[in-house]
């Protein structure tokens, strides 16, 4: 059995976080596609090019992960691009009530499957937006994203 | 990459829930085995013997799944085998909580991974212990386990 | 004692998991009172009179079932039409956090009980949100809503 | 409409949040049976007859209130008595996943609808167990319990 | 140990359960600065000076508590500031996952504690946002917060 | 303000999470004061002078902390001894749930206030229990507890 798994997100911007489950899927599947999902409705900080390019430069030294983006439906565009399963982490209760429900629907739509990996104890309290917001006001988010995402974030702030 | 998943479990009895989340497991995993735990200190209904017997009768129809049963460490079984990942359904907050413990702790000790599937709605208020309680007063089980569990059930509380 | 129960609620639009709450909510009450929160600050899909519509199409095959809507504080909607009862499906947790919140303060206003029923596990990742962002891209949505309201729904993002 | 609500419990001893939901059940069903459920598993502190005595004493103020007790599945007493509903306190977020779950399964055995109302906040934190603990080591829950409830604890422990 | 605790908020406006948190943090520490976080991006419905005017209305019978604003990073202020601890009322669990979360974080930034208390009973339900939308429709909040915030809420409404 | 916290605890034994609790409350208050509840209903793997042995010498490198045990009602042995605040580690959320029962009905009978501070992630999947059962099957505990609880342990188990 060969499969790609797909980790959608909006990785405004990536974190640490977000790399650790790209590279722990690594060990459970074939291919990961880390994606982001482009929903202007969002307003976010960063464009999907750029979150595209700071995705591709922090998974560069990772084996058989690559980057893509995508609008639209999920279950559309992983039928698309063929993929065997959907990778998220899960971090607190809230996310799981709402990845749940998300997962349930992907699931009534096209049969697709989600599998669910616990993010790193390290990880537990970290978020896109919370590192926006440290950032935001000079905070040092160095331990929390890859450099180029830290620097990136102070020139956004500037 | 060819991974055998792991889907541990108590299985007293086995339900329609366990079923579901075994048969979606092989989706995902080259193979996967169901393994009874082996734990006196719960005080099963059933004897790992019978536990065993009644998931193989279950899961004759599914491809690529195997029945097994261990005691001790889950991490050090899943060593021995080789098991390449540990497969869980998710139903509910608590569940989540528990097993999110479970999954890190079990990556603490030896770097497996955990891959939770939320159940399937239909099953999300089963447990085996509710199977129990309503087989014990001469409910009516036979759409929530297989028949020959149904009927384990009842010779059981006769 | 006869009870009108009211069921208050955005429906924008509404769902098969608002009906099944409605329908349900018959069995416990006399009258049932489906009922359109007029709030503009949510910036909903459809207008007021067009969700009211759906929604009197969607309840037409049910006995004891009117369909209202109101603006303003829902105790005083409740004691000016004389409700005996609010009913509302459940889902999740954070749904039962946010509900229990609202339910305690409308009885610190007015007294008026709160009734929670489980959503049916079918519809349990179901919520309006979630069909507007399904069908917004074109995704099959007649399985999830009654089909005046899947029509309805192509024709907002055709 | 004429339905009489049962309201199960364990009551070991009854509580005043306990009455509060008894109380309150009252403004939305016709009749409502406080009922305790003969678990002998549970290994209760109070027998049968002595959370019967108690239930008596405590709602003998309560119009349209009555105690029962009962033991085999609960689906099968209401059916039994006619029963219309089943009316449940909800605490905190345990109670609600515990629930949800025994509402889903009585009513996939006999259609029974259960019926949750917010424990009143002031009552939030109290449960019979904690009671029992308290009295067992001579804290005063006279504030707890009706005056009769807190005297048989006093006398159980003495 | 003299220690000053922050107890930082939006108070949008004060309520009757901040006060109560206010109130048993000088049960805890020597001195408790009450702050209003100034986020413009809230759009809250006081300015920060009235927030401020009717938190120092509010606590002015409270001994050992002050009244101040500040914007930017919490960790910053407060290092400036020297506090000592971070107080923070709980109610549920959504609110118990954020607020963790922010605890790690401003860990992580400075090694500052949070501790948490448990909102009591009466003001469970309780939140600003609920208070503005009762308000807001001309809904009696006169026993949810100060007299004064009572009447500025009125005159806002107006 | 001079206060002594209590650390109130199975300790069964006492883990890395238990110790840096105790640490951590060493900057919050005065005095810590870590203390056994001896519980015989529990049926402990180590009786109270073990648990008391094992935590006096893990607390021997911390100033300010001592280590006792008692029996009967926390609130009682908290007065009779003075303490000023209860201290309590939180994980998850259904810590969070017990935790604020207990210390509501904590306050309602004594006013003792309880603080509760975030485990820090690290240790946020630890529990005795989960060690115990690690180190019953021969799992490696030795970054989870102290030297020389897991030699106990290994004793224990021997």
């Amino acid at each position: 059995m060969t499969l790609t798994a797909l980790c959608p997100g909006t990785f405004d911007p990536v974190t640490n976080g977000h790399l650790s489950i790209a590279r722990r899927a690594t060990g459970l599947f074939d291919r990961v596609v880390v994606a982001v999902v482009d929903n202007p409705s969002k307003a976010p900080l960063f464009s999907v090019e750029e979150r595209v390019d700071m995705l591709r430069e922090a998974v560069a030294d990772l084996d058989r992960v690559d980057v893509d983006s995508f609008s639209g439906l999920l279950v559309d565009y992983a039928r698309t691009r063929g993929f065997g399963a959907i990778v998220k982490g899960l971090r607190a209760v809230s996310d799981f009530e709402y990845e749940i429900q998300m997962a349930q629907m992907n699931r009534h739509l096209s049969e697709i499957e989600t599998c669910f990996i616990a993010t790193s104890p390290q990880w537990s309290y970290l978020s896109s937006s919370l590192v926006r917001e440290v950032a935001r006001y000079g905070g040092d988010v160095s331990t929390l994203v890859p450099d180029h995402v830290a620097r990136r974030l102070k020139e956004k702030f500037a």
